[in-house]
């Protein structure tokens, strides 16, 4: 669900060094097998990286590991201060595992996307052995002994597919962590699940009336038409290209669609990070930027059609180019981007995540279907994904009673949330929702600018953590 | 741990046939993926068979799935006449879904075995997938809804390797079934999880002991050497293939490996299956084998290496041909057995479970290490293993506190019950021990002649499985 945000790391050339950023880390990295679950005449091994700081961690501490998701884990980690914060109460060592085939952790170098055989082994299934794999390596070098599991616990910590990751961590191997924290995690948002594939972008557009009002709303479902209407032809092309400041003016229809496709990612990042201070987690954003967005959209005039595109032009700057440091727009550069590569073939392959329009909400209609889905990834990767029904029967649907120590805590006002688990199936399998939360909003560090809601999800996953621990 | 009794199948040419036998069952087929965990442009399916009994089934009632071995399934479904004694009190479908690569559900058909690449699906991951898969099919056809998990239970059992596998298809998928019954399942008998190697052999020896007397143990220890050095002249080997009968004569020092290992695998088998009754589940054999076998040990002179083999061809042959019908012994049969071939394949791959023997048992003292081991594996399947650590890694090895609805039987007079389970690891994975029981004897139907032990054991896995159902 990230995939479309590497467009805009790639077009801010911004280094995601290792060591940079508010928090210190130590780059390590682990031989793991490339296929944990079968064998071959010479297996094959590729460096994980993942991420260490010791600062906090008193020996008999536990480890905080977190389960990188689809992108560079040192991005993840800067963006997830909650565990440094609350290292110290714990004397936790903190762990941050980069994803197979993200980041620098590619098992076929730079030909890990160079074919379908090459990308094979990108499957949760094997990144969850990738992780389990690292935590006993972990607890062997740190605590000198691998069957420690009692004595040295490590807790599972993600955010968004991360925190997919980490629920399933504990579900597949709950030897290895003693509970798992999973936030703003849509495991339900899978075929079959009872979320509809509207549920998605109804929920998008509940951000921007609830921040924006129902002008914005308006505005918006106008500007989709504004730039189809102008692109029939090549001088109102040219108007948007100009106007929005396009790295490659366009000029297909193609060009078109990826422009729309862009524009929808867009809302999508803006009501997910529609946090309530300035950050910097995959672009430099304002507070609230869904509020400014469409503080910026209202002054549009509804008839006049370029006049709204300039205006979009302006209003979509706030994500696009918030440091004013960006002399153009590409909005293709994510599809040959490794990361966008990988995501897009774990959707195909077992992540079908359904998303629609109806009439109602602010995008196009669009339908979704698991078969159209599918005919597309066998054009783009040429393999067929696992199957309609496989997430549910990997990771068992909604049927999560039989597992212990989950919590999964979801930001009402994120669109992911549609997807993730409201209510608390047992007494130890336990969900926290944010009123007025983005994504993954508790996963941040703290803020002098937090509302009550995060704050108490903050305390909540600190008060269950102290119960997985036996410090309570 | 079953591989070397397909020796005897294959040597009483007996047919197994499906409906035939004891108990009544449908044969059914299923198209399952050959790879359930990565893409491919053809994704390849391959016939399963699972074997179907709904006499006892009332609409309501629970499934009871067996989760097949290494062998044919309806040689495990006319054995476990428990299932069939109990089916009527909780109304329960029958399932005994067969094991990939065993029997006839072979992912390449005849060519299953003919390379490393095609065996390489042979995995407890991708079996325990094909039972997941088959449960969900299951679930669908009879009662018409994949995810009426509470209303249309599924509860697992195995016996041996089988009750490995019923235990870990709950602790992977606890979705799939609401609790496990793995009767005599070794779980433990895997490197660094502190069985030692020298247990399993001590067991047997410790088997004969207790039903033949020292006498017994005595003679057995040297038979071994009437082999070996009768072995070491013509004449010697010559004798040895007349008194036992060998299809074919030993000729070389590799043939006397052979028969070696094969006595090693009928002492092995008699106390496995040191019924106290008349029992033929992969040979006929008296009540309390082991007993008989000792009585016909006993008259042997211990000075006269020729009559001791003559003793010993006597006693065998309550092993080999207690019915009287076969004409000589193939103890080379079994190296080119399918099922053999599969299962060496699988303790080479992931199950390496270790075995030697130290002064003391009635063994031949003989070492283990998982490099020789994987050495031997190499030189006959040329694909290096998963590694030492891979069963704990994949299975939690002794941390079984997180699970729930897990039932552990061990015969305590089984030589496999020393890498069982055997105290209650929480209130709801529990152990129960069998007195005096062999392998697996509880999966047996009722007979006459049960002790309390097992009738008891018995009636514990009634009374917890009705504890799942919420029956009481």
């Amino acid at each position: 669900m990230w995939y479309i945000l590497y467009t805009l790391i790639f077009l801010h050339e911004t280094c995601i060094c290792i060591t940079e950023g508010r928090y210190l880390l130590e780059t390590k990295y682990i031989e793991v097998p490339v296929d944990h679950f079968s064998a071959s005449p010479k297996p094959r091994f590729f460096k994980l990286r993942y991420l260490l700081n010791d600062k906090y961690h008193v020996k008999g501490g536990p480890a905080f590991v977190y389960t990188g998701n689809e992108g560079d884990i040192s991005m993840y980690a800067q963006n997830t201060g909650f565990l440094f914060d609350i290292a110290p109460i714990f004397n936790a060592l903190l762990v941050f595992i980069e994803h197979r085939y993200y980041g620098v952790s590619l098992p076929f170098g730079n030909d890990s996307f160079a074919s379908s055989d090459n990308l094979r082994y990108l499957t949760t299934t094997q990144a969850l052995a990738d992780f389990a794999y690292t935590i006993e390596a972990l607890r062997r070098t740190f605590f000198g002994d691998v069957l420690s599991y009692d004595t040295y616990p490590f807790v599972a910590f993600g955010g968004s597919y991360g925190g997919m990751l980490a629920a399933w961590l504990r579900m597949k191997y709950p030897y290895e962590v003693v509970g798992a924290v999973a936030s703003s995690a849509p495991i339900f948002h899978f075929p079959g699940l009872t979320v509809g594939c509207a549920a998605f972008n109804a929920q998008i557009t509940r951000v921007f009336r609830r921040y924006g009002g129902e002008r914005c709303v308006r505005t918006v479902e106008l500007g989709w038409d504004a730039v189809l209407n102008l692109s029939r032809t090549k001088l109102g092309m040219d108007f948007i290209s100009s106007s929005w400041k396009l790295c490659k003016p366009l000029k297909t229809a193609e060009d078109v669609r990826r422009l729309l496709d862009w524009l929808g990612s867009v809302y999508e990042n803006l009501s997910m990070f529609n946090y309530h201070y300035p950050a910097d987690f995959v672009a430099p954003l304002p507070a609230y930027p869904v509020k400014i967005f469409c503080d910026k959209l209202t002054t549009a005039y509804f008839n006049d059609t370029k006049g709204l595109i300039d205006r979009f032009a302006t209003a979509l700057a706030i994500y696009t180019n918030y440091t004013g440091k960006r002399s153009c727009n590409n909005v293709n550069g994510s599809y040959e981007e490794p990361a966008e590569i990988a995501w897009s073939y774990q959707t195909c392959v077992e992540l079908a995540m359904p998303k629609c329009s109806l009439e109602g909400d602010m995008f196009p209609t669009k339908s979704w279907s698991y078969e159209g889905h599918s005919e597309a990834c066998y054009e783009r990767f040429g393999v067929r994904g696992l199957g309609r029904d496989w997430p549910a029967m990997a990771y068992g649907g909604k049927n999560l009673r039989h597992y212990s120590n989950l919590v999964f805590s979801n930001g009402l006002m994120d669109p992911w949330s549609v997807g993730g688990v409201f209510s608390n199936v047992s007494s130890t399998v336990l969900a926290f929702n944010i009123t007025d939360g983005p994504h993954h909003v508790d996963f941040r560090r703290a803020d002098p600018a937090d509302n009550n809601y995060v704050i108490e999800a903050r305390r909540f996953h600190v008060r269950i953590i102290k119960q997985w621990l036996n410090m309570v």
